[in-house]
């Protein structure tokens, strides 16, 4: 996706008039010199900077891969006092433009910049967790955060994802698999490893436009009571459940998790958690332990992340507001104290990426469509959601952890795993 | 295994005389009231317990699965007063007598017994953990710590073990398997989570009899340096390299895991986390850092528990001084400062609960043997210490945990787990 042919590329990433980026200071301007502080605090990526004049700054080990062009001063100053957030906030409204491709531009920031030393208010100390902290998810403030980044319309969601509308990680068995039938390989998946039998219960805690709680309604037999607090998606999803005939078995429920009663044999939450924010993880724990009998099970879904820090300020401004991807050891931490043991944890980074790709190859298919919904900004800001949510996810700057458990008490539990890769699938 | 046939268990569990756990304080004799305090303090577990002069004392809601004879007085207020230790104890000097099994009677008492509110010490609290706080595992403490276990002599180990010596967890890809073939098949399926090539270099941390290290070398081409601080266990270990003619290949190491050096394509480490103790999680996870490259991988395969508490004080003492068994989040833990990317764990427990049902049947065959080689205290130990392991991990008291890592900005991990289900093994 070349969003900017300026003959950068053409020119083998050193257009003439470039700087390197050791230069000595004394020859660089004073914008030349905020540049190479820029890019050294990106961890001196392969990147090349250019102002509105020309001048232009690029790191001397490698080619680089990618360039942003910087319209006037004002954007400058802005994305160096805050690059985390302004480089994106730049980026929306047009003020700097990348030459070249958009993903690997990010990809190489995120390799070349070490996670320890993240430049500005990225980093891990006290100060640096009070700036980049993560809103308070209450039941009011999770319903706004949800509202804004679920409700835009469903004629939107639909241009991209799979006919299902399913908006989370699938699995490809195979690579080549079409993203239709990875989506459906994933819920099959799941209801796989919660061995989820005929005429069982289940709750499903976020359920986006429903596709899973209909999948195990309709081919696992399941009934299944589903919550979520965005009302178009809820909507969407009844009307599903009344198309498909299984109205009697799939309850959509317009709540949030913490108001989920009554037991059920299993409990299922796929892309909820990163929503869900630190500060309530023990919340969630309770509310999973009152659900699950002693022999229930389930089975958490999420992006997670190595080590924790805040979710990336322009995300949580722009698509995730409260959101937060737990570490492992934070996701094993919500089930611990409730006699919950891990059975089985599968990071499933790579097919989140190649989900990604499919997206956002859809995505850049509609975006005429998409900009006459809306508007350039709009384009813009999803465009570089999409591609650094696929550049994190490649370079590991993101993961994707499947968590399965049982009461530790319980040896209602597979022997091993090999039934999940049988061929006679169940 | 009957240890003592009393009538017990053919008068239906409830011996004439027997007072119901129920019973008024007033009609029970001093003695009495103590043993329903320490009934009480098992969870009211369905167990009878007996004193010197014949007086019973049982819960009355169910069939008692067995029965605790106490010699005298003295026996009665030492277990009273410190129960987690001092049941081991007494069975060991023979002033308790089980009356039953004694597997089903630590289960029982296991699953009556809320591992929250454990009696006296067992607690959460600040002076629980004071009171049954972990042995430090200085380099010398540890050296003392494993020379009391892993150097009681190759011949006592050889008498119940697998020819090969493994004494970990062992895989049954089917419960039928021999002892002999599941631990084969752990070897090979860590070989394979690993996907150890050819010529690829790997340290191994805690090794054993040398089982792992040597079957890499033979079966999988690979070049090992593996460390363990068992004087006996290293010197079985070199000799068994030498008749396998791998000496070239393979080199045991006396030392300590903190002194391991240099870079590996693959860490393995199978059963020595729990002797490395929560003070020093840190420091292995300094030392796996260090061993290995942008593309190294790693598996900890370690007996876990959930939540994390103090190892029960019995076991410390007479069988594993300094150990203590980690929670999936901790040992998540002791990767994520290092920029690993859990990949997989796995919760083996079952497995174990089958690998000890071999080691105790095997052990109780050659019960007469060992007997003559130590005396009958130590008979009952190691019958007290794997008993009481089958029932832990029967009951879920304790959990078996393999997890799979690599560095997280690592792209070359398996695309899906099938690999490790093919039937046509590599």
């Amino acid at each position: 996706m070349k969003l900017s042919e300026t003959g950068f590329l053409e020119s083998g990433g050193r257009p003439a008039g470039a700087v390197h980026a050791g230069t000595p200071a004394a020859q660089l301007s004073l914008e030349g010199r905020l540049l190479r502080r820029l890019l050294s605090s990106l961890g001196d990526a392969p990147v090349q900077m250019t102002l509105w004049n020309g001048e232009s700054v690029f790191t001397g080990s490698t080619d680089c891969v990618a360039g942003i062009r910087f319209a006037d001063r004002a954007t400058l100053l802005k994305v160096f006092a805050n690059p985390d957030l302004n480089l994106g906030e730049a980026y929306v409204d047009g003020s700097i433009e990348i030459e070249g491709d958009l993903v690997k531009l990010i990809e190489t920031v995120y390799l070349s910049r070490s996670k320890a030393r993240a430049p500005w208010f990225g980093g891990r100390s006290r100060i640096a967790r009070w700036l980049n902290r993560t809103r308070r998810n209450t039941p009011s403030a999770s319903r706004q955060h949800i509202h804004q980044h679920y409700d835009i319309g469903n004629d939107f969601y639909r241009l991209w994802l799979d006919r299902q509308m399913v908006y989370t990680c699938a699995y490809f068995p195979d690579p080549a698999l079409t993203l239709e039938d990875a989506q459906v390989a994933k819920m099959d998946y799941v209801c796989r490893k919660l061995r989820l039998k005929r005429g069982e219960s289940v709750v499903e805690a976020g359920c986006g436009w429903g596709s899973l709680a209909l999948h195990m309604a309709v081919h696992h037999g399941a009934r299944v009571k589903a919550f979520n607090i965005s009302r178009e998606q809820i909507a969407y999803a009844r009307g599903r459940a009344r198309e498909l005939g299984v109205g009697d078995r799939v309850e959509f429920i317009e709540d949030d998790y913490r108001n989920i009663r009554g037991q059920f044999d299993a409990f299922v939450s796929i892309g909820m958690l990163e929503h869900v924010g630190r500060d309530h993880h023990r919340e969630l724990g309770r509310v999973i332990d009152r659900c699950l009998g002693r022999d229930g099970r389930g089975l958490l879904h999420s992006i997670g992340q190595i080590p924790g820090l805040p979710l990336n300020p322009w995300i949580q401004k722009r698509i995730f507001p409260g959101a937060y991807p737990p570490t492992l050891s934070e996701m094993a931490a919500i089930l611990e104290p409730h006699a919950f043991s891990v059975l089985d944890v599968e990071n499933l980074r790579l097919h989140y990426a190649l989900t990604l790709e499919h997206w956002l190859r859809r995505f850049e298919d509609a975006r005429e469509r998409v900009r006459g919904m809306f508007d350039e900004r709009f384009v813009r800001i999803w465009r570089l959601y999409l591609s650094g949510s696929l550049a994190a996810f490649n370079t590991g700057e993101l993961h994707l952890f499947q968590v399965l458990f049982a009461r530790d008490r319980s040896n209602e539990v597979p022997w091993t795993r090999a039934y999940l890769y049988e061929k006679t699938a169940g």
